[in-house]
C-alpha cells in the first residue's frame, strides 16, 4: 500500500518534471473569459430554445433518468431524440448513450467477431482506441488519413472481417478524414467503415448532417457513425446511428448501453431542441466557416503554423509542452481560454494550443482574442 | 456487408427464440406508474430542491459543460461537488466522471501497473468487468462473496500487486459483500480494494456515506471507492474517490477522464443539492429500511423466492427468462414496474424480476405494488 502510495507521487513527480501537470480550473457562470478552448461551436448550450425545452422537462421528468434505458431511463425525449437523429443523419436508427465515449466503446465491440481485423488510424480518439481494446479484435494502425495503407491492410487479409475506424474531422488538428476514398476502399474489401462524426456533426454536410453525410455516404449498409452531443449539439451524450439489425443488436447486447444510468431526460430534451436550431442552422455554419478562414489568415500572416480547418478546429503548433501551457495561461491571464495539448494527449507525441471556433462569441471578441494568441506567442 | 447484416438478423432470431429480445419502452412526464425499477432509492430526483438547484445552474451555465473537464468542463458546482463527496465519505479527494461506467473504467485501470492481478467478484457489475479488461491485468474471478477464495488467491501471489475488485450492494440480488474481512484480507497481503458503492451510497452507513464507511473502512489508505451520482443521489455521473495522489493521477493520466465531455453543470448543482438532502436523510434511511423489510415478509409469506436486502434491491426468483418478462409486463399492464433481469444481465444465468425500494413512492401505491407482484406470479 505504501509502496502504491510513493509509486503514485513517483510518477506524479516525473509528469510534473516533463510539464505535463494537468489543473482543473473551475469556471463560474458569471465568467467573462472569451472561450476558444471548449466545443460549443454553434453557441447553443447557451440558446435559450435549448434552455427552455431542457428546463421544461427538468420540472416535468426531475434530474435524474433514475434507471439504464431497459429498465426506466427511456423517456419520450429520449425517443423523440433518436427519431430526429436518424432523419437528420439519413440513417435508418440512431440511438442515444450518457457520452460519446461509452458510444464508441459500443459501437466497435459491436462490429467486431472472432478474427475481426479492426485497422484504426493513427489521430483516433482515445475512446475508439479503447473500443478497439476492449472488443479483444487485432488492431492495425495505419497512417493518419493513408488511404493507400488502409487498403494495403485490407488486402493483405482476404475474407477476413474486417472494420476501418476513423474520424471524421479529427479532433486535435481539425483536418477530415478521406471518407469517400475509405469508403471506396472499404465497400471493394468487403469490409466495414466506422466514423467519429463528433467534430463535423452540426458543422459540414447537408443541413450540418456531418461529414458522412458531406462525403454522400449516409445511410449506406456498411457505414456506422458516432459522435457526440455535447460539442455543436451543446448539451451531453454520445449517439451511434446506421442499419437497424446494428441498433438492435446494440439494445440486447451493448454492455455500454444496457449498464449504464440513461441521460438525463432534461439533456436528451434540450438536445432534441439543438437538433433542430443546428438542422436550419445555415447561418450558424456560414459564420463559423468566415471565422475559421480569418482566424487562418491572423495567425499564418503573424508566423504561426496553422493546421487548415475542415470544421471549428484549428491547432497551432508550440515548440514544446511547458512552452503550450505558457502560451495558454498567457492567454488566460489575458482573458482568452484556448485547448492546450500535450502528450499524451496528442497522437504524435507534439504540442499545439487549439482553437475552436465557437460562434456563440461576440465577433469583436473573437478578433480581439486572436491578437491577444499572437501577442502570447512563445 | 450483406453477410454482416445477415449475420445481426441470425442472432437477433437466436435472442428471441431464447426469450432476450429487449424492447425500450418510453415514458412520459406524468407517467402515472409505480416506479419499483428505478435506481431513484430517496426519491430525491423530483426533490424541489435537486431540481431548483439545477434549474438555476442550467439557467448560469447553459446546458452542456462544453468541454471536457480539464479544458471548459469543470464549473464551480463540479468542484463544489467534489469537496462535498470527499467530505462526506471521508476521503482526501473525490473526483467525477459524466458516467458511473467510465469512472469504473479509469478506476481499475489506474490501479494496474504491468503484472497486477485482478480478484474480481464473480457478482461484479459490467463496468468492472470492462475496466479488467481494459486495463490487461489478469483476471481471477472468485466465487460471489467467496473471502477464502480471495485469500487463496493473493496467497498464491506473494510479492505481485494485487487488487481485489467488488461491489459493496450488489446490483443484481441486492446483498451486501463483506467489506471488513475482504479488507482483512487485502491489508494482510499487502494488496488494494476497490469497492463499487454504487447501490450502498445513501442507503447504508454513517450518514448514508455508503457500504464502505458502515465497514469502518472510510479513508483507509488501501481502500479506493467508486460510486454514481445517478442513484440515491438522483441525477447523473459517477465518481471515485479515495487518496489524493491516485485522484492526481486520474486527472493526468484517466483516459476516461480527460477525454470525456464534463457532466453537464446543472446535473452537478442539483446533486450536490441531493448530496446534501442525503446526508441529513436519516428517516428516508429509515422509511427504506421499513419498506424493504415489509417487502420480504410480503412475498416470502406469498411463497416466493426472495433474497436477503442490504439496502433497497430485493431480487425474487423467476422460473426461467420468458416467465420473468411475462410477470413483469403483466405488473407493468397494472400500473407497477419492476425489473426484469435475464441473461446476460444476471451473472449466473437465472432469471429473476427485481424490485426497488423508492421512497420517493407513496406508501399506500407501494403497499398496493408488492400485491400486484404477488396476483402476477407465475
Amino acid at each position: 500500500m505504501s509502496d502504491w502510495l510513493a509509486g503514485l507521487d513517483r510518477r506524479a513527480a516525473l509528469r510534473a518534471k516533463a510539464g505535463l501537470t494537468r489543473r482543473l480550473r473551475p469556471r463560474g457562470a458569471a465568467d467573462t473569459v472569451v472561450d476558444l478552448a471548449g466545443n460549443d461551436y454553434l453557441g447553443l448550450s447557451r440558446h435559450p430554445a435549448v434552455v427552455e425545452a431542457a428546463a421544461v422537462a427538468l420540472t416535468g421528468y426531475g434530474l435524474g433518468a433514475t434507471g439504464s434505458r431497459l429498465v426506466r431511463g427511456t423517456t419520450e425525449p429520449h425517443a423523440a431524440l433518436e427519431e430526429a437523429l436518424a432523419s437528420w443523419l439519413g440513417v435508418e436508427r440512431a440511438l442515444v448513450f450518457s457520452s460519446g465515449y461509452l458510444a464508441n466503446l459500443a459501437a466497435v465491440r459491436a462490429l467486431v467477431e472472432p478474427g475481426t481485423l479492426l485497422i484504426s488510424d493513427a489521430h483516433n480518439h482515445a475512446s475508439l482506441i479503447d473500443g478497439c481494446r476492449i472488443s479483444r479484435g487485432d488492431v492495425e494502425v495505419t497512417p493518419h488519413g493513408d488511404v493507400a495503407a488502409v487498403d494495403a491492410a485490407l488486402a493483405a487479409a482476404p475474407g477476413r472481417p474486417a472494420v476501418v475506424v476513423t474520424e471524421s474531422i479529427f479532433s486535435v488538428d481539425g483536418d477530415l478524414a478521406p471518407l469517400r476514398q475509405l469508403h471506396g476502399t472499404v465497400r471493394r474489401h468487403g469490409a466495414l467503415l466506422l466514423v467519429d462524426d463528433a467534430h463535423a456533426l452540426g458543422l459540414i454536410g447537408p443541413e450540418g448532417a456531418g461529414g458522412v453525410a458531406a462525403a454522400g455516404l449516409a445511410g449506406e449498409p456498411d457505414v456506422v457513425v458516432t459522435a457526440t452531443l455535447s460539442k455543436s449539439l451543446g448539451g451531453a451524450g454520445g449517439l451511434v446511428a446506421g442499419p437497424a439489425p446494428l441498433i438492435r443488436d446494440l439494445i440486447d447486447t451493448g454492455r455500454t448501453f444496457i449498464f449504464d444510468t440513461a441521460l438525463p431526460p432534461a439533456v436528451a430534451a434540450g438536445v432534441l431542441a439543438a437538433t433542430r436550431l443546428t438542422r436550419d442552422g445555415a447561418t450558424l455554419r456560414a459564420e463559423l466557416a468566415d471565422r475559421a478562414a480569418a482566424a487562418v489568415r491572423r495567425l499564418t500572416a503573424a508566423g504561426l503554423t496553422v493546421s487548415a480547418p475542415a470544421g471549428g478546429v484549428i491547432s497551432v503548433d508550440a515548440p514544446g509542452p511547458e512552452a503550450a501551457v505558457d502560451w495558454a495561461a498567457d492567454c488566460l491571464d489575458r482573458g482568452v481560454a484556448v485547448g492546450c495539448f500535450r502528450p499524451p494527449s496528442t497522437p504524435d507525441g507534439r504540442s499545439r494550443i487549439r482553437l475552436t471556433v465557437n460562434v456563440g462569441v461576440p465577433r469583436v471578441d473573437f478578433d480581439r482574442a486572436l491578437d491577444v494568441i499572437v501577442e502570447c506567442a512563445p
